[in-house]
């Protein structure tokens, strides 16, 4: 029973549909009808005029993103615990050419905007220092903790005073939405997020995110970087299909629900455990090695996180049965 | 009837079934048992051991090859008609952090050992100059040439007397290998390629090409660039699940046989006209703009590729009436 | 006797008094009077205000305002016979994180409107092509020919017309003044260039060149690149203090012509051999080996510029007897 | 009376003269004989072969040191308050394409191998995480402390048993050397640095230090990264005769021991307000605003370190009333 990573899920039928459904002769790159068809879809969903982009992985629409917000010279807030930071192999400062990421503390791997501050302000302005320009949050975060649109607000109003720029990874994004009960609107752009990484290969795709930019004067700089990387796929249409098929039937969004839930189930069964709030599809907790040999020998596969602490993380497609099986063998602990 | 380019052309239904039968739980990136199947399945066609690792594109396959064979103070030398050096936004300089293209002549878009140990020649050995520290051929080339066994040998006699590296862009590598009728080995390693762009999007496949290294002491660093780099995807099997769909019972040959056939019609048709022998699946013609609108006028659709020169390009799954009509339509003009 | 580089050439006694002068404590790095000085120094100079920043190496201060002017996605137009190109290591690569070089040709290392235009016009507007942001030239040229300010203000025109930045490489700066007998002002920001290197090193200087900027709003970015390249030095008044000292009593203008005058003595010696106009203090001639041979044994020291072509460069402080013994073997040829 | 920092300080006068010998016409770059004869120089001081290379500032010495050590995937080591992490500028990420400072902790702004391992150890061996390529300390360090031989060594064991390169950022070498007692082979390559950026400018130098390759493999590449950083000045010589200038009647030690005697009186004087052990030429005291703001008064120049805290810096050049005078003063604050 795998509760290693969202990653090792499987695809949503509906994506392998769409892909079938997508295969015939058509504009090469990003010039046919599926992918053109991606600005109006987000733009309804974000009550705003967006423009969107596929790209395969996360880590290149993060980069991407970051790369178009901060020049080579300057630098990057982010939670020192965050995914751009300890698990891209450097792909910031690949992208940036050399820009410099600015690690700022706060609980659950959320920046607050007094850690966001006292970084800042630590930064003497002269040019010795790499000066920041622009911060990453991740939203949900890398400990499966959500911001609200308010604290999200909060950070923004940082951004703004300071001229910095403000870039959301939303790997998962969808749970930090059915978490919210908020719309994606009020916790992204009206929020004063100017680009969003918005994942749906964790949940349910196949090799497809988007990055959603708000600030769509990054559009330009952003096409080129993204064939400058290697990412702009020449049958491009094979991964506009997949975020198109997520985004039907809300399927992204009961995707979610499902992995949230589940993730629930377990944060009540071992709630004596827990270090962080379970907001979304993760579940960290406190285990001993004997404890976690225990679950194994049960047939339960999850990630050792440090010592004594331990990850689980729900798959939109975890069978009901695993999860119970898991929160009663946390429970039997 | 669209001759524009083959990375419009459809998916090949066995890549759909297999993309189906992938689809459940596994591990991420590329620890599944279908990536980690490449290096034996590659091994077996190329009769040498090989690593062999799936990226999304061309130009990510090319530029992880050329950035760790070249450091970012020395130079690749390359055709200056080659894909790496017009139509990849800068991908080889990115990725190799500002190494120079060094650019030499040849017909056909392919490089000789003449035109090779000229432009090497006019570098001064000091520090001023920038070194040559590789070369890339493109086979089948930029304009549907072919480079024998016996022609990239010769160049690969140069790059080992001379201490450079030796990479070969493959995006219609089914393609050369049909016209020439070598073994995949006598045309890359054993005529010194150290590292192969194997194409297979444009033959039939979504969204995988395989990066071969002959030379498997390249592939520790090129897995951690393919991932700084945004290209390690995270369900890494639907990729890996492409190619050996094309793999099996030679699709990619059938494929590649069947464009080239179908390019080979084509330049009988319209043999007065023909800028660069036939050999692959491309035909460039001289034609007047009023020629070129006559045919678009019959719904024909293809490239202008210089003043009064076009070019077609014969997908693997071009319909056979659509490639008569052409060449009846080039005979008729 | 040394004609082989002005580099080669000692230094102003000027500069190494006004070292001697400035041999107290003082603001570190650009903070000290004599650094604050040069704004106005070559605003005055200009007839307009600029920014003006000490740099160590013309090599420095091309790049630094190259790589302000092109972000790395894009390119710079340039002579296929361009310092920048040839001479430099790939510096401006390496400074603008893999912007591309895109060349064009014209008689004497000039670039014309036409060679300008052609190449700018070759560029597809797509996401493929590497787009140009900047052009550069250099005045006088790598061979010695001086663009008159109505040929800067045509390539100026060019630029503009095309929204491109235009950066001026005056590694021999002064002897382009010289020659052409126009102002400073007329040379550059009134024919359109926003950054010019003005070289000194060559000229009487040591190890002081001057990056002036006429478009102000880059200097916050340049100064921050410019200690990030490590070329912020800790003892910044002794490199103003060299500049000072050669704009002192015009002794740049001086040397400048004496350079000039002893290159025009050779150039009339030698007239029916000169591979192009001499209009600085370089000479180009054809010459077979055993002639060079020849010089050489009386004593001569040049550089094998190619096959049967030689370079002269004769320094600020070229001894009279050497140019007329030189000029005499010359004619003994 | 300026104890803000050494960088202010004046040039020995030994430097001048020595540039006035050097001004004849000469072979270029660093074809002459004074910076062909830094090899033999160094290496006897040294005891070892070494190649040694002058460039115009630590910050260059240390990035291009940094950037042959580490690939653009990879890190360096570096304690959190490092000068190349907190004062170049991102001069290390730049010159090395993007590689990443990997940070550490240690009092006195020294790594200690408790920290080093701890550090080392946090990162998992996947190409997710940046792994480290080499280590780089400070030596005397950011906060005036010095490594002893045992110390460096003690590093250097780590260092060779994970296959790390060890560089040592030497910008105050001279003041440890004093300071030790040991002899620079000692301090440098019989502990395992193999590199070492010597600092001569704040020793009494004008522009020049030496970067020392104990691991001559190292050079040829540095040699390019130099030019191609702009490095390379043209007339190198007048750099070579800075540094034989401090090394000619034991200068530099001298200027160092003069320096670390005045920081030692300071340090007598403010014993209960002492940050870190005074070992070099800098030091930290806790001193509340008003208190500091007594001491402006008096006329002294310093350095706001932190809240509360303040630095100070003998220079070579530091007069002794000037010492006895802040002496006095910090005993009656």
């Amino acid at each position: 029973m795998r509760f290693f990573s969202d990653n090792a899920a499987s695809v949503h039928p509906a994506v392998l549909d769409a892909l079938a459904a997508a295969n015939k002769v058509d504009t090469a790159y990003d010039g046919d009808a599926l992918s053109a068809a991606l600005d109006a879809r987000f733009s309804t969903l974000f009550e705003t005029d967006v423009t969107a982009l596929w790209v395969a992985t996360g880590t290149a629409a993060n980069s991407l993103a970051l790369a178009a917000m901060c020049p080579p010279y300057r630098g990057v807030v982010c939670h020192h615990d965050a995914h751009i930071q300890n698990d891209e192999a450097g792909a910031p400062e690949f992208y940036s050419g050399g820009g410099k990421l600015l690690l700022a503390g706060g609980p659950g791997a959320k920046l607050t905007t007094d850690t966001l501050t006292t970084r800042l302000d630590a930064i003497a302005n002269d040019v010795h220092r790499t000066q920041a320009a622009a911060i990453s949050i991740t939203n949900a975060s890398e400990y499966g903790c959500v911001y609200t649109a308010a604290e999200v607000a909060a950070i923004g109003a940082v951004a703004k005073a300071r001229g910095l720029r403000l870039h959301m990874d939303g790997a998962r994004f969808a749970n930090a939405v059915v978490h919210s009960g908020d719309t994606p609107a009020n916790l992204t752009w009206r929020a004063g997020i100017e680009a969003l990484s918005f994942g749906f290969v964790k949940n349910g795709g196949l090799s497809a995110e988007a990055l959603i930019l708000f600030d769509q004067s990054l559009a330009e700089e952003i096409r080129i970087r993204r064939k400058r990387a290697g990412h702009l796929n020449s049958k491009g249409r094979y991964l506009a299909a997949q975020i198109h098929a997520l985004l039907d039937d809300d399927n992204w969004l009961a995707n979610a629900r499902a992995a949230n839930a589940g993730a629930a189930t377990l944060a009540v069964a071992a709630d004596t455990r827990l270090l962080h709030p379970v907001e979304a599809n993760e579940v960290f907790l406190t285990m001993a090695p004997a404890e976690a040999a225990h679950l194994r020998a049960q047939g339960f596969d999850f990630y050792d996180w440090a010592d004594n602490e331990v990850r689980f993380v729900v798959s939109w497609d975890q069978p009901r049965n695993e999860i119970d099986a898991l929160a009663s063998a946390l429970i039997a602990l």
